[in-house]
């Protein structure tokens, strides 16, 4: 490869989360020739982790670098984080905003690290995306110099060095350049942008549209259903996302549309699943018990008819998983109000726009 | 269904092009309700299906309305000809040139039927769209309002009433939503836009993209690659028709991203097959005799080559395929390449864009 395309600058990072995607990452920046910690609350994993250099939860059969140092139960000092360059977060939304006001005291304001976010989903009791908690968290300073990484990426396949391209959005570009060369390899590309908000809103939104195909599947209808499933899920998507304020266009990349066609055919994805089991007849409640991990579609789907009242836009498709979801709507039913809705415009934008993020860039001091 | 979302008004339709997709749309249309003839040039075709309403040569087990008359070998008279409301042409683009030039004098310019057009490609030694060639044969009136319906639906899913969804479009948006009048329906819904060049610029890139996905998949690539690449293939392909004066939004509908993603993951499509035949190692003549059908993607692949030339934009992954199919580059290291680009912002417009536009405008007088 040619040597240009690659920083050969090694970076010291702090992956916070060892699940499925911490894990994947820290094994792929430790092959890079990063300096690695992985923070875990598992005694247990920290352990085992750092003897055998395996993750007893998950990627089992993986082999990670014995470069890479896990790092645990205790959350890590002032002294650690003081010492980084990068700090990576893979915790689930949920936890973000515990994880943040944690390591605020411990950050050091005039050399801060880079920090990185990969995590996906609206925080349900507030409604807020990641870039407004770490801005209630951390400042507006650390917010608006934050970055986000999305996109298709598998963790199984990111740890067998399948070629893989993400998109890494930041409001401050050069800080988006900067993740950049901390992640970017031949097998794994980055792609830099400036929309933050439509990067992460499509990153919740998706697992909503992908409860959506599953269903359709489920009910065994075939690719015209599913490619029109698709594409009006992602035109829904850039329609919610230009009225909360994002740009329209972010909603054609790899976290906007890549992340939403391969969740929606990927019979391995939890949401897809959830649908697929609603189509052929199964209770929401017995597919979450014995589905064994969380699918973030069932929850999001609360949070995004929140959303979508709020902002007065239409979203037929978002409303009917919701109808199935929670007011038991039947699915044949549903399927046929759908189609029967009348003809429209393609891509309709809202004229009104963005007062979400006005008011979110008002809280970062940027309006 | 609610009676307001579907006109009931009956149009009398000729459908030039008895193949695979012009006899599905013309079942749909006549199963609407709609009064219908489909012309053929072959005389075999016209009687069986005049005698039997099956179609000898594609969909062999549907039986069609009995109300749709096959008219044909000869070519459809003037008096014919203006008796109808709709002409809807399902003619490989090489054949519309002279199909339009024997149409032409049939036509009363006080009284035009509506034009409907479902092909697909670039003319080859022209590198015209289509409607550069109804401007060169038919007039700048009737470019202007003639109609585009372009999107993911297999012939053999239209006929079995698979929900399925279109976009349509013309420069006079009027036009699009009497052709959406002529076609809406609860099972097969269109949605209308103004920009014919973005619907059909997408309806001839994807093929080329499609054998590139095919190749992915030939050579192992798994989910992430698959995704990488329909993402970075619609991103360029919306470089392209941004360069060429369509708008860079249209490539979010159904006939951009929709018939992109079902040509790209679909065994079934041609182009996608001969990608994936490559991966495998098969030679391309080889696979071209073996096909049994025309893939178009493999012409097109010439013409978007120039196209992109021309226009002096980056297109790395179509320049790829040319490079496979016709310079005898070698696929791992065509990969390579791809992989070791620089890293780049994502969604990269051209600043100087719309030369090609302009010029068609100036053609039709709308300058």
């Amino acid at each position: 490869m040619p040597p240009s395309s690659v920083s050969h600058k090694k970076f010291k990072v702090l992956v916070f989360g060892a699940g499925n995607f911490g894990s994947c990452l820290a094994d792929h920046l430790g092959d890079s020739g990063h300096d690695v910690c992985m923070w875990s609350r598992s005694a247990d994993l920290v352990k085992t982790f750092n003897e055998t250099h395996h993750n007893p939860e998950c990627l089992k059969d993986h082999v990670f670098p014995s470069t890479i140092k896990a790092i645990g139960p205790e959350f890590p000092s002032a002294d650690v984080t003081k010492s980084m360059d990068v700090l990576l977060f893979a915790i689930p939304t949920e936890g973000v905003r515990a994880t943040l006001t944690a390591l605020r005291p411990h950050l050091d304001d005039e050399q801060l690290p880079l920090f990185i976010f990969v995590n996906k989903g609206i925080e349900i009791a507030t409604r807020s995306l990641t870039l407004e908690i770490i801005a209630d968290t951390c400042g507006p300073k650390i917010a608006t110099v934050a970055t986000f990484i999305s996109g298709p990426s598998f963790a199984k396949e990111i740890v067998r060095r399948q070629p893989t391209s993400v998109s890494v959005a930041s409001l401050s570009e050069s800080h988006a350049e900067k993740a950049s060369q901390v992640f970017h390899q031949p097998w794994f590309r980055c792609y830099t942008g400036g929309d933050p908000v439509g990067i992460e809103l499509a990153g919740a939104l998706k697992n909503v549209y992908a409860i959506a195909t599953g269903v359709s599947e489920g009910l065994g209808f075939e690719n015209n259903t599913r490619a029109m499933l698709i594409t009006r899920s992602l035109s829904e998507m850039t329609r919610i996302g230009a009225a909360y304020g994002a740009s329209p266009l972010t909603f054609l990349s790899l976290a906007g549309v890549g992340d939403l066609f391969m969740t929606c055919s990927s019979p391995t994805s939890r949401n897809y699943t959830v649908g697929y089991r609603l189509g052929k007849g199964e209770k929401l409640d017995d597919i979450i018990r014995t589905l064994g991990s969380v699918a973030e579609g069932v929850t999001t789907t609360k949070a995004v008819r929140k959303v979508v009242d709020e902002l007065g836009v239409d979203a037929p498709i978002a409303t009917a998983v919701y109808g199935i979801l929670y007011e038991g709507k039947d699915l044949q039913e549903t399927v046929q109000r759908l189609m029967c809705l009348p003809p429209l415009r393609e891509l309709q934008l809202p004229e009104q726009a963005g007062s979400h993020v006005k008011r979110l860039m008002q809280k970062l001091g940027l309006s």
